[in-house]
């Protein structure tokens, strides 16, 4: 791109950083003295920002330790979270006490795969057809063609939805510890191109808005993205009036009326308290794209009274998470996935498990603090 | 809280944090040098978090200039953004200088109202009836109930959902130029424990889930939740063509394709290409809480052939944003704010307006790159 | 219209249609003797159906007597089911007769009013402004254009959803004893006239669909069309052992499991058992349109454990009946709402209430076959 | 069961019938002649209602012969439809008769299984796991257990929803030329019982609301649901102009602001006019259930320019029909099916075929009459 001074500066460099940043404070008549403190290397975020004049500071703080049964995060863990909403990581930390108490979370990955959807137009139904049924013949070489565009994504299935002159083909990838969308989009390209010159159907949009990426769709509550999470715990009877200041039916009744019937009257895509809270703390914390919130947001949180326990549980469709690639490499990110011995490769299964053990931690906080009828003290206090 | 070393240390004070963050390296093995430097006054972050470390630096970049033409935002607009996916300042930027090559977006905001809504269990149907009936006999009661708790925030409708022996009542506030979630609780926490002691009702929670505060819900969709706002630009055929590389009726096909026939069948709220990307990067900038994505993300954007112009618009009805309260008050963050004229009072519409322009040029961007066919090429230049 | 011989016939009389049939006969090569018999007078069907050729017969059977403590309906009713699905007339009966036993149910119509949502075309942004500016200054007028579409419909409210070049415009009228449909058609086609004419905007369609009808949309859900009726009863625990063999924890376990979380997991709007097969056996009984069974499903069934005893309850937010026009003047369809008193005027609520005892009748039997594990042998036994 | 005289009779004969039919007129005091009249066998539509008292005669007229080019159905067809709503026939039929000038319609069945989706109750995560485990170890015994249940159906696939202590498990089944819910029910519960011994999770309910029957569920919608079908028509502009009274680019218009925007922002499932009319009006001339309507209104709609003419499509996702079994064998059910070649084996993918055909043209009718900007007319005229 073109190189001109101030607010034409296209540079990566630090000088150029603050040429840009004086040009913008000069604009706008303002000091960004704190925007302008930054500690990692303005080049080597090339890859992740243009434009750059500084750096946003999000306090970061921890929770936990929190015991975990995963299939790979296995042993206790302390949690880096992002916030800036007072009583979160207090509150997050108080469940992740309790879950400890209990003898910690089980959790599991059941289900994993990127996905990109492009949307075709087509002469109509029976070309429609003629390309379907091109796919089906042609899997194989669907899949070399992936193979030449990555080293780490894998095609693991490709599903039709044809509609008039429409024909939206769902991708499936396996994207090893990167998070993969833009794997997959790379990788779609090319299978697009190659199913154009094959069957003269004409790639509209490499996006057709049933992968889904950040937004939030029921194709991905059902048929899940990125990981496919489920967690649990149980919290004997004591320990949850002790800790948490509410009788189990109480919390079981505030989760089926709130959670359950509030969700489906207020038509919410998932049923839970604050999901989002948790998944977007820990998302900014270690380099996560936080516009993924959006999915991990669709979690049904499920509690019920097992012998006079209280179990607790969530679902959560889709975490798309990485730990490689995107954010999680500048350095601060680096070391906050570190903390969780989550940084690098064979690691993403692990952390997407602590995601989810993270999300059941603040949910079962959040409920009982409800049931026990003080979340507005809470936040008084410690909030605001 | 007790006050006690290493992890157990709960103080606010810079030493307090180095010790903390010590403990973490010594209970995780590792070295948190970049996560240990921040430049702000970790007292005064107190109210955003707890358990504090140290803190996450995100790079933050500009887009813009844009030309705004809002009730309240008006003049050009450089946009600070902070993200980690490469090329999305780019992209937006790209989109701003199309928009204002075409004189600009005209943004509006057309309701304003903060929700809260808790469930009560009654005894059934007659006595939902009769709390019913008391509130709307009580209204003016309610309302200076209200005003005992907050100086900025104001009753200003309450609307009844009942469901057998469960009983939500959806209150909605104006909130001055705060987000007001939590003047919101607590307002109704207030309110609640009145409607308790006249009627009998018992409150389940205070927030019954059809509030509905960081969930994807078709209720805030419809009946909106803070900030609703429609934006909307006309890009001359010309400059369209020109500037973005596709036709006007090309640009058109893949919003109708993509946006609304492939929203529709992945069961989507709205209808957008990635509306939450810019609200996360503005969101994270400015001290939004950044859960609250998930609400922006039901973006309906719209595109169609105006004697041969390309007319684009977004509807976004819920933009929950504050210019006071939570995280503005971080150095960094009210920097990100005063670069667009927006700290403080008065200017929370004034920052919702310009989340909708952000919005609206970062969906014309992409939304034209893939109708150009280069999505991926974009990312795997510039991305990564 | 013209007048021919066979297919091209279009005459009312018994003749016509004797003549029509023959015709159908001889291009189907087809005997259609069942379908030549019918004993209502064809020419005052003439509002009813074009090109009739005879009639289909559905079985009509009755469930209870239900002892019903409603607003208007009150007493013991005895409810007309046409059906051909084995089982679900015995099923709803044995639903109605534990009703009765624990002393009725308890039933309320909380609002009314049909809705007709046109989408107008307009400049953009300010012209939509403007537009709703002037309805707001002009709803006296618009009231008044109503009346002189109609004797019956009484405008109650407007709300307006900008949308860039898009304004869609929610009109809520009183219809008195008829569903409205129509009514609502015809007084909205009206007041948009006068719209057009004093703001430029142009009608593109009369209905927008966000009314909306016979369509699952969840602005229904929210907002209400027709009658929003909640119905209740309590089954003290003995009696439902007895006569639904199952205890009250297990059937509020199935309930829980499968009408909260399954429906959640699926994206369903509402949460029940199988509320339209209640709604179209009464709708097809009465007259009623039976493509409004579509809005009838959209119940939301909830049970649970009050003291030991089962209490059950639904929602349904938008059922949309009359008891005047429609197909409620054919004979039978007469006879079906005679049987329950509910023919003609000042009759449609008691109805709407009937409709949601019915409907709470069939999902309490239901639910509990299922939690008594019978369901597949209810149907091999009655249902074929 | 029991045998009493009056209300209490249980009988199926015609005189069982009399009887009951004066009780109910003692009992309410009514003089059912009306319902009295029917002429079809008592004893032979036993499987098919209790309690029968009589019939409710619907209006049956035709609407065709329209031109269809499916896979199954080839020729020209007269479709038989039952309604008691005026201009429907008409307004279908003219649709029809624009398809036949523009060369018929070209429809297809892309998909075609019955689903049933139990759900357990497990002990948690891992007990989920191995149920999982066990199951994908043992389609083979789970398919042949299937195959003692039934001659028709056939297991397809197995797809598991694990929830922490529920786990949900969706069974696709052919089902030959029934509708097939009672079939897929009798086999899920014969294969449950082997997934409870062999693994001791208990079956809560045949019927876990993932299935999902009877109710507007998203996971219908993705992965269909009994017959899924698209089908087209291309409608050449000068045809348009002068049948519709509308321009091309008026009805592609209506379409997408009403069908697309329109039900995006009211948060519809599925996007068309009144695809449910058509669909009741089918389903109830030919023995189908008519609570299946509420599936069969999931349908999306899309009109495009094809090069000045109308491209017009419809998808429906969820089809649940069949041509034998249920309501299809009573004899004017029965008889309308002949009119269409449809009764009877190897007729229901060529009757879903029909219904899609039928819709797309009340579609075309309806959509073209809203931008032509007479419906209001329309019903004023024939309606009522």
């Amino acid at each position: 791109m073109e190189q001109k001074g101030g607010l034409k500066n296209r540079g990566y460099s630090h000088a150029d950083v603050d040429e840009r940043r004086k040009a913008v404070e000069e604009f706008t008549r303002t000091n960004l003295e704190s925007i302008s403190k930054f500690c990692f290397d303005s080049e080597k975020a090339s890859k992740n920002i243009e434009n750059m004049i500084g750096a946003i500071q999000i306090p970061l703080g921890y929770a936990g330790p929190v015991l975990i049964r995963g299939d790979s995060a296995k042993g206790e863990f302390l949690i880096p979270l992002a916030t800036t909403e007072g009583a979160l990581v207090a509150s997050i930390s108080r469940g992740m006490s309790v879950i400890n108490e209990g003898g910690g979370a089980r959790v599991k990955v059941f289900q994993d795969g990127m996905t990109r959807a492009p949307v075709f137009k087509t002469n109509g139904i029976d070309h429609c057809v003629q390309v379907m049924e091109w796919i089906d013949r042609n899997i194989e070489l669907l899949s070399s063609v992936v193979d030449t565009t990555t080293n780490h994504g894998k095609l693991i299935s490709v599903e039709s939805f044809p509609a008039g002159r429409n024909l939206f083909i769902r991708f499936t990838y396996g994207t090893g510890d990167a998070m993969g969308m833009n794997m997959a989009t790379i990788a779609t390209e090319a299978v697009c191109k190659r199913i154009e010159e094959h069957t003269g159907a004409v790639m509209v949009s490499v996006s057709g808005n049933m992968c889904s990426d950040k937004k939030p769709a029921a194709i991905n509550m059902i048929k899940g993205r990125g990981k496919s999470v489920i967690a649990e715990a149980l919290i004997p009877k004591e320990i949850a009036e002790r800790r948490l200041h509410a009788s189990v039916d109480s919390i079981v009744e505030t989760s089926v009326r709130k959670n359950l019937i509030g969700s489906s009257m207020s038509v919410t895509l998932g049923a839970n308290a604050h999901a989002a809270n948790m998944v977007a703390a820990l998302y900014i914390a270690t380099g996560q794209d936080p516009a993924q919130v959006v999915s991990g947001s669709m979690t049904t949180t499920m509690c019920e009274n097992v012998e006079g326990d209280l179990y607790i549980s969530v679902r959560m469709p889709s975490v798309e998470v990485g730990t490689v690639g995107g954010g999680t490499s500048l350095p601060a990110q680096s070391e906050a996935l570190s903390i969780m011995g989550c940084l690098g490769n064979e690691k993403a299964r692990k952390f997407a498990e602590i995601v989810a053990v993270t999300v059941l931690a603040g949910e079962l906080s959040t409920i009982s603090a409800q049931a026990a009828g003080h979340l507005g003290k809470a936040h008084k206090e410690l909030g605001r």
